[in-house]
Formats: structure tokens, sequence, C-alpha cells
């Protein structure tokens, strides 16, 4: 994820961006096939300096301008009437937006096999433990049994309920951007809108989107709650992990859950790292929230707020996901614990109610697919 | 909506979740037909002092344990063996999460309603001024000719995206909550669920969501974004409306938008509580984020932070949507100043391309329905 | 607290506002003593509808306007002159602030004398088990021995660095606002702004802050800091009072802890409070601080939005803190349980040196007095 | 600032830590001179392959674990008997904290010197344009007269009384960390502690902090609010850069500010820089507010999630900070325009009180030196 929202894969898209303008403009006739050519030939083959680019973009305050005047400058060598026709009728918040869903876009399918991996190992722990016994726990004190794997099928709906948001979200905002200066489409026209959209595998936009960011907030508190569901899986292993309670403890990975000071120790690091990234999450969404009004045809400062938020949203989300996966993978379960702790409590053991209910959950996650 | 989310409207949900609940414990043979009734009656007669009995929930922790001993007693008197049937199977966060529920579902028909309001008075707009040349801005800056109508086709998408993705979310967060003490059932059982669901008008639940908050976390997160596409609107008035650019003016209303130290002034009061509601929002949205990761079956703090943000989430949108609603109905458009301001800035004037991209998103509109 | 954020409080400050200023201009020759007098005795016994007043204040987006309203009729029965004399030089906000400093004041009162209780508890605790050892624990994993004592220690440096920064911040923020339309004094002068403020009891302010919210920001998330110190403790003493650990329990209070599912149960009721607030405190402070870019001489939303949020900052510092007092004022400690629990995590028993760095922490909280 | 929170730098600081420790232990006698110096000596030049280290510190959950290994092996080759001296009553977060402490303490050094050239430019706008009248404006509406020199020194107040705060905070949380395992000094001591501080340049803490977060909090919002003054000079300027008003422009910077769809166009780029800044501080102190409730002895994702969010909060403020700076530094101001906005609107021209105002605040500033 980290190299999906690198320096290195958003020039990759920007350059594709290009090149998909100057394809869908020469099929529509705005400009000549060997125009289109010479254009897509360069973003191609051109070389960059990443670092140096990133330095005079962010000096800039978009990418825009240092990577088009880059792309004219190498075609005018040989083809100088082409080198104009680079970028023509875009406007540098087209590129930039359409870069960003071109990663989210490689982010999301990331995203979502890793939360579809998670959902199928909780799915796992419910079956197996469909019958454990385990102690009910609320306000954080003991209540009355209840099977770990009704538990488990808790957790399993809670991730599939917020995978299948973040899916929506992201099929309703992965959408192309091209407006031109103030999204009017001068120069251009619907239909090299439609035809770029198809090249880059991205949906078209029946308005540009410039100033209406709800698919990007909308897909990153999607985000938000997907990190939350994980969050509250992580919360209850590492309450469960507990030495008093000693219910479930995270596998043993080399090089992981030590500690400096104390080497017989085994930290619930999966889990930490899931915790930590469901308490930045909120906030990141927040500050996308709060970008929503902006100003007339591109605002001043809003949409510039994103990128770098949704990016991190999608490393933590993924981070955690990752974590959460080798976490339940070699999750170790002690159903002797379990049991000893529910009779300590003394509410009784009949959990029979908890098994029938957390089959119909199972049943349920399956026959979504 | 600040009667939907009062006390008085609370108490009145929870106590018409302990009738149904009766209601179908009766009708699954779990308690006797006879006791039910007795219970609905009382539910439906009980004199409740709302001040005093909102004292004791807040100093309880939970509204169920004061509600439910004023129902005890007061059947106790002449059926002391029913009393005890009150609440019968349920727990706390089964009322709590039902009662907040159906406020919500109250809330959220205004909030939709007014949003449909909102979203054919851009519609309106659009088409009247789909010719109306303007100068679009981009970065605060004079950029190139749009038209107005092009301008509100944007506002409309945002609104109505917005308003579209908070009926989804709404639609599946409406759910009854009945679980039992650790939401196993126990003593209850899917038909009592089903049954009680139907009675109330929600949603039945596969499981009950005590500790999975996606729902809730979803409506909220809608509403921050459907009231960031209402301050997207409000931003671009209360710019327009700036003296230098005096193109669109909110209505005179009989006191709002005057000054108390200048009776000439004419401020854009009603931007200004949909700009209010947009700052705060993000934050309240973020606050239910927070949350997601609930201890054990039912957390300690988790969920108890959401009703009152929650509760003020849909008042801002309420009021941001009802004061839009306003500005809107009565906007005042000067023409003649946007053909100035679009003449000064010495940017060409042909905004053909976005007549026919404002009567495209129109289209989509009125197809949509 | 609710009543100091409450609209009548609300309006008895703006009433002692516009007292105030009355006073001040007489006694700088900008109007008669007998104008000030009347006005003054209008702002005295004036009858108010308050209902009514809050309704009409929210239509127009501002108190200063009905309520001016209001006086000037009063008056003008009998002093018609005078009437125009109300609020003269003043503008809407420059009421709305000095209200909201002014309840901003009592309420700093209430946080800091409850801040200085619940402190004052703590170092009680941490003398009272200096030597009291426990299982130290980090990751939520058995680390090394501690005692109780040193605990305490910690909390309550942690709640008394808190309450002593708020203390700084409100004393900074609460400050006089009087500039009038534009924050130049015209027709007022500085001299009126330090007499006013001295019978108000605030500080007056070098120059007007409109526009400059550090003030209100420094209080918002000096208040957040303060319920996240207060959180602290509660977390640990919910952990603690797991029945696994069994090492402390929140006193048993009448009315709050039961569940209406399980009456065996105890819940740590006040943490729960504490801890609700401790999530929903930062999103408040983030609403405060999104606030700050405000525009011109007086913003649109910004400051708007500060109000509700900082009187929430309050009421949830003051709520979390009494929780917290009640808490801590019949904790009950179980040593033996502690002990247990150390001994079971074989880690050692020697804590000497947490007793003395916990004397030397309580040493250094008596020395601040 | 990306430098000094880069991981160059914090392998720097960790090293550092762990040479002062050796130091500090061995001025106590707790361990051999010889052995500090040997220690001393491969924290000097030992080669560390930075990415390597970081993928396996992001592994491990901690930074300590793989560096404090990596050291050890270094030194066990000849000095086996030295190698388990390493890092000796340590425990991973006492580095982790401290490294972030003294990245904290050169990122302060530059914010408070670049917020103090910004404060030093707008007192020279406030001096130059003491009496250069403006239109006054509030609610984005045409308000009465003032000066542009008023305007700057509210700036100037924002900025500096920004500054001050953030200077406190900064003196107060720029702490040492050290406690070992459970923060109780076990194998360690005050002296050390004392020792230790003085030779990285910071303060002593009186009890370790681990899970007392108040000073990196206050810390991070004094920077949200220092962000949040910047963006209030930024709104002004961009608001005032508009077509329309035409009274100030930000420089012509080589590189920066142009369209890559419309070359005429003078985009307030380092306002935006500012602006987008402002948007995202919020949030970021948000999280860290969240993570304060943190559990026992040492936390579990509470703490984690920090680092990463003051970082960025500090590169936030550097990066508003430094493009503010610029744009003030060749800020145009055209007096006329002002002086024909202020005609055009028609609210008299008597700025006298403002000049006066101004004056006052500029002494203030510069008394305070």
């Amino acid at each position: 994820m980290l190299a999906v929202f690198g320096d290195e894969t958003l020039v990759r898209a920007a350059l594709d961006f290009e090149a998909a303008l100057a394809r869908a403009s020469a099929a529509e006739g705005l400009i000549a096939p060997e125009a289109a050519q010479v254009i897509a030939q360069a973003c191609a083959d051109i070389p960059i300096d990443v670092a140096a680019l990133a330095d005079e973009a962010a000096h800039a305050g978009t990418l825009a301008l240092p990577l088009v005047r880059r792309l004219r400058e190498r075609i005018a060598a040989r083809n100088p009437d082409v080198a104009d026709l680079v970028h023509r009728g875009a406007t540098s918040q087209d590129l930039a937006d359409t870069a960003l869903m071109l990663q989210a876009k490689a982010g999301s399918a990331l995203i979502v096999s890793e939360a579809g991996a998670v959902a199928d190992l909780l799915a796992g722990l419910a079956e197996a433990h469909a019958e454990t016994p385990m102690l009910g726990r609320t306000l954080l004190q003991a209540a009355a049994p209840i099977t770990f794997g009704l538990r488990a099928a808790g957790w399993l709906l809670g991730v599939d309920a917020a995978r299948r948001r973040f899916e929506r979200e992201a099929a309703d905002a992965l959408r192309l951007q091209l407006g031109g200066a103030v999204g009017t489409l001068a120069g251009l026209s619907p239909a090299v809108v439609e035809r770029m959209a198809r090249d880059l595998g991205l949906e078209p936009a029946s308005l540009p989107w410039h100033s209406r960011r709800d698919g990007v907030a909308g897909t990153a508190t999607a985000l938000a709650i997907l990190i939350g569901a994980a969050g509250k899986v992580a919360r209850d292993i590492s309450l469960m992990a507990q030495n008093e309670l000693a219910e479930a403890f995270e596998p043993r990975t080399p090089g992981r859950g030590g500690s400096s000071a104390m080497p017989h120790k085994r930290n619930p690091t999966g889990c930490q790292i899931v915790l930590s990234a469901a308490i930045r999450a909120p906030a990141l969404a927040s500050a996308i929230l709060s970008g929503l009004p902006q100003e007339h045809e591109r605002g001043l400062g809003g949409w510039q707020a994103e990128a770098p938020a949704l990016a991190t949203l999608f490393e933590l989300a993924d981070g955690a996901l990752g974590a959460l996966r080798e976490v339940l993978d070699g999750l170790e379960i002690d159903a002797a614990a379990m049991r000893r702790n529910l009779r300590a409590a003394d509410v009784g053991d009949d959990a029979g109610h908890a098994v029938a209910l957390a089959q119909r959950a199972l049943a349920e996650y399956r026959r979504r697919g």
C-alpha cells in the first residue's frame, strides 16, 4: 500500500492520465492521431527524477505544472507543434484527482482482498468454536454465558458489513476527473470523458466533481469504519489476552511481540497496530469531511488537504487488516481458560441460544458469498 | 427535529419498546397474552415526570433502570405477578438502542424530505439559469466563463448524492436492538425479534449489534457528508453575496440578517447557519467513529457517547437544510452583475459547453426521480 | 454546569453586558449618567420570556437583535430618547462573546474546584497505598511490580498538570469583547473597555478579538486534555474492576451501577461517564480548532460554531470530574487481590523503587499547593 | 522539518539515548566507565541500514528491539560482557519517547523561529499601513472603515499569542522519558534521570510519563492553534486577492501560482498551503487527544498513534509558516483598490480609531520583545 500511494506510482498515474487524454482527444478528432501517439510515447518512456519532481510540485502547489513542462520539453525537441497539445483542455486538478483515483483503485483492491481474508478467518473461528462456552462480558464486567463462536460471528458481521460499505463507496467514487479549467469541458466533450474513463478503467462522471467531494468523503469514512471494525476485534483479543483472563493469544511471530525490558513478555503487538490505526482514522476522516464546503468551481485548500489524509487512511486500513489477519491466522484459543473464567463468574453455563444465533449469522455470511 | 430527539419522544419510544416486547413475547408464548395487555396498557397511560426521570437516568447511566422500575411499580399495585414480566429478557441497551433508532427513523424522514426540497429548488435554479453566464472561479481567482445553471447543477448533484447515501445508510442502520444481557436472545427468540421489529416499524438484525456499531457510524458520517454538501452551496452563495461581487443575495426575512450595529446591513444569516453546522459536523462524526472498538458483548463508554453526537448531527442537518431551503426559496440572482463580473475578468464569454453539461446533469436528476 | 450554560444564565449575562456598557459609557462621558441608570435599571428588571427570546435569536442568527429590541421597547415608553442609547457602539458579537466569557468564567470556577477535589482524592490514595504492591502492566500484559501508590501518583500528576493548564488558558481567554462593528472602538474608547472589564470581572483585551479565537481554542483544548486525564484514571479503574482482576471497585451508589437484565451486576458506571466524555471531547475541541481561520473583521460560521461546542466541553468536563470524584471518594481497593495477581504473574515482588518515586511526586504536588 | 522527523534523525536520536543512558549509568556507578565508553563508541560509529531497520521496527512494533539487538551484536564481538549492558534498565518506550522529544526539540526551534519571522513581517505591515484605510467586513459583508494596519495588527497578535503558547507547551513537554519496564526506575535512579536529561538537553520529569500524555497533547494542540492563526491570515489574504476586491496579492514566485489550464492566472498558492494545513491540523490534534486514556503503566495503541500525528503537525506548522512568510515577504498591497472598495461601500471613511488601536497593539508586541 505504501507503494500504491508512493511518489513513483503517483507519477505513473499522472503520465497515464496524459496519455489517455491524448488518445481520447485523437479518437474524438480534437488532435491528430500522430500527435496522440507522440504524447503517449513520451509518457511511456520519459525518464523522471521523482524526488526532484516532488520538490517542484510541492513548491508549485500542484504536480501538473512541472510534469507537463517536462513532457512538453521532451516532445518539443523533435515535435515542437505537438508539445502544446500535451494536457490540452485539462486542468491541474483533472490530473491530480484522476491520479488519486487510480491509486485509490489499486488500493481498494488490496483492502477488499485483505478484508475478505480477515472475514474468512473470522468465519473459520466462528465455526470452529461454535460450541466453545465462554463468559460474556458487558461494561467490562462478567455478565452471562456465550460461546466464543458467537463473539467471532459478531466480529465477522462487523468486518463484512464494513467491507461491503467500502466496496460500494469506492465503486461510486472511483471516477475519472476531467472538466478543464472550470469544469465545462470547454475544448473537450462528454465523449472524451467516456473514452478516457474506459481507457483508464474508471467510471465516467456525469459532471466534473472538482468541488463536489462526497465521493472522496464517502470512501474515507468507509475506510474509517472498516478500521473501526478491525479495531473492535483487536480490542477484544487484547482484553482476552490479559494474563488474568488468558483466553486468547496472538501467535508468536519472530521479531514481534517481544519487550526490550522483559524478554519473557508476549505483547499483543498485532492488536496494537490495529488499535493505533483505530485511534488515528476517525480524525483523518474528519479532516476530509471538514474540507467539503469548497469554493466555487475549484476550491482553495480543501481538496489539497484530501490526498494525504486519504492515502494515510488507505495505509492504516491495509496495515490494520494485514496485522489482524496475521493475528487471526495463528490465534491461540484456550478453551479451558474460557470455561474456567465462566465457572468462576458463577453466572450459569447454558449458552445454547448462542450456538444457534452464531450459526444463523454464519449462514448469512456464506449465503452472501 | 429538536422534538424528535427531545426527552419526551425518547421516553415515548422507550415505552413503545416495552409494549412491543411484551406483545411479541406473548405472541411467541413466552408470557401470557393478558400480561402483555397489562404491560402495554401501562406503557400507554403511565404518567411520567420526564425531567425527574432524565435526572435519575443520568445518575444511573441508563434510562432503562428508572423507567422499568416505574412501570413495575405501577403494575405491581394491581397485577403483582405481571410486574416482573416487564422488560423480560431485554437489557438496558436493547431499550436505549431501539429508542434511538425510533428517533432516528423519525429524524430520517425529516432529513430526506428537507434534502429533497433543497434538491428541487436547486434543480429549479439550474433550469431557470441554464443560460445565465457568469464568471467561473478557481482557487478564489477569476478563471473562465460558466453558467450559473451549471454551478447550480453541481450543487444539485452534490446534495442529491448525499441524500441518497443517507437514505441507504439509514435504511441499513434502522434496526431493532434486542439481544438480552449478552446478545444471545436467552429467554427470547429470533421470532420475537421479527415480530417486535414489524410492530415498531424497524428492520430486524440478524445478530444483536450491541458492540457492532457500523450502522450508527454509517448514518452519522452520511449526515456529515450531507451537511457538507449543503455547506458547499452556502459557501458559494456567501461568496457571491460579497458586495464587490453582488451576484446573489439571501431573501430578506423579517427578524433575520440584520445587524445590531449596522441597520443597513443584510447578512447572509442562512448561509451562516449552514456553514456553522458544516464546521461542527465532521467532529461529531469523528467522535462516533472513535467509539467503534467497543469492548466484548457491550462496551463501556463507546456507545454511551453516540446518542448525543448522533442527535446533534440530526439537528444540525435539519437546521442546515432548513436554513438552506429558505435561502434558496427566495434567492435573488443578479444576472447583470454576473455578466459585469465576467466581462471585467476579460476571460472570454463563451459558456456554451456549460449549458449542455448542466442539462445533462438535470436530466440525470429528473430520471432518477 | 447545565445552569451555567443554560439559556437563563446566557440572557442574564447579556443583560449584564448592556448594563455595564451603559455605565462605562456614562463614566467616560459618552452618554448621560441618567441614561445609563435607566438602561441599567431596565436590564435589572425587564421580564424576559427566555424560550421565546431563544427562538427569535435562533432565527435571527444572533441574540443581540431581539434582546436589544426588547430593551429599547421597554425603555422607549418612558424614556424615548434613552432607548437608542442601549447597545450604543457595540455589535452583536461583543455581546455574544462577552456573555460566553461570563459563562465560561463561572464554569471555570466549577471545573477548577472539581479538578482540585479529584486531585486531593488522588493524593490521598497515593499516600494511603504508598506501599501497597501490585502488578504493573504494559501493553495490557503483566510486566513487573509497582505499588498502587505509584499508579495513583501518576494519575495525580496527570490531573494536576491538566488542571493547571486549564487555569492558565482560562485566565488568558476570559476577556471582555468590545470593539463595535469592525473592532475599531468607533464611538467608544479603550477607557470604556477598561472600565467595563473591571465592572464585569473580566480582563480587558488589547485589541478586540472578534476573529482571533486562539483564547477560545486554548480553553477548549485544555478542557479536552483535562477530560483525557480523568479518562486515564477511569480507564485504569475499569480495567482493575474486571472480575478476573478484582483489584478496585466503584462505590455502591443507590440508583447507579445496576443492570436491568442482571440485578447481581455492579457496573463501573462512574467510569463509563468519564470514558464516554473522553471519547466525545477531542472531536469538540477539533471543531473549535477548525473554525480558527475566520474571515475579515468578523467571520461567517466559524465563531457561531464555537459556543455550543465550548458549552458541551464544559459540561463534559464537569460531568466527568464529578463522576470521577464520586468514584474515588468511595473507591474500594482490594490489596489482597493486588498481591494475588502480582504473585500469579511471577515477576518478582520488589517494588521498593516505586515507593520512593511516588513519595517524590506527592511531595511535588503538595509543594505546589 | 522533514529531515527532523525523518528516519535518519530518529535513529540518531535513539543512538544518542543509548549513549547517554550508558554515560549516566556509569556516572552513578551502575555500570563500569569502560563499558559506557564502549557503548557510546558503538552508538557513534555503528553503521545502520536505516531502511532495513525501519522495516524491522514496523514489524516488531517498536524501534528499540532491532536497534538494541544491532548494538549488542556489534559490541559482543569484542566486548561480550558489555553487550548486555546496552539499554540496561530502560524499556522500548523510554527510547521511543525520548527520541521523539529530541526530534520535537529540534522541530520546536524551527517553528519558533518561523513564527517569529512571520510576526515580524506582520508587525512591519501593521506599521507601514497604519493609516491605509480599507473596508472592514463582517459576515463577508461590507461593514465600516478600518485601516489595513489594524487588520495586520490583529493578525500579529494572533500569531504571536499562538507562538507564545507553543513555546510554553513545548518547554513543558520536552522531557526525558526514563522509567524502565513499569516506570519505577528499577535498576536506575532519579540521579540517572537528572544526568541523562542534562546530557541530552532535555528537562527531567518528576515521574516517568509513559501513560500520562498531557505534554504531548498540549504541544499538539498548540501547534494546531498556531496553524489556525496562520490560516486566519491566509484566509483574509486569499479573500482580498479575489479579482473583484484586488486589494492584496501574493508575490510572484517562479514555479508557483501558475495554472496548467490558464497561464494568465496568478493563484494564491501560498495561502492554499496554509489553508490546507489548517484543515488537516485540528483532526491530527484530535487523534492525539483521543489517545489520552491509556491503559495502566504503558498503554496499547494510544501512544503508538501519537508519533506520526505529532510529526505531521510539526511538518504542517513548518510548511504553513514558511509559506506564509514567503507570502508576507513580498505581499503587494493595492492601497488605491482598498480606498476604491471603501468608497463604493458608502459606509463613511473615518478610520481614525483604528489607527490608535493598531499602534497600541504594535507597542504591546514590541514591548514583549
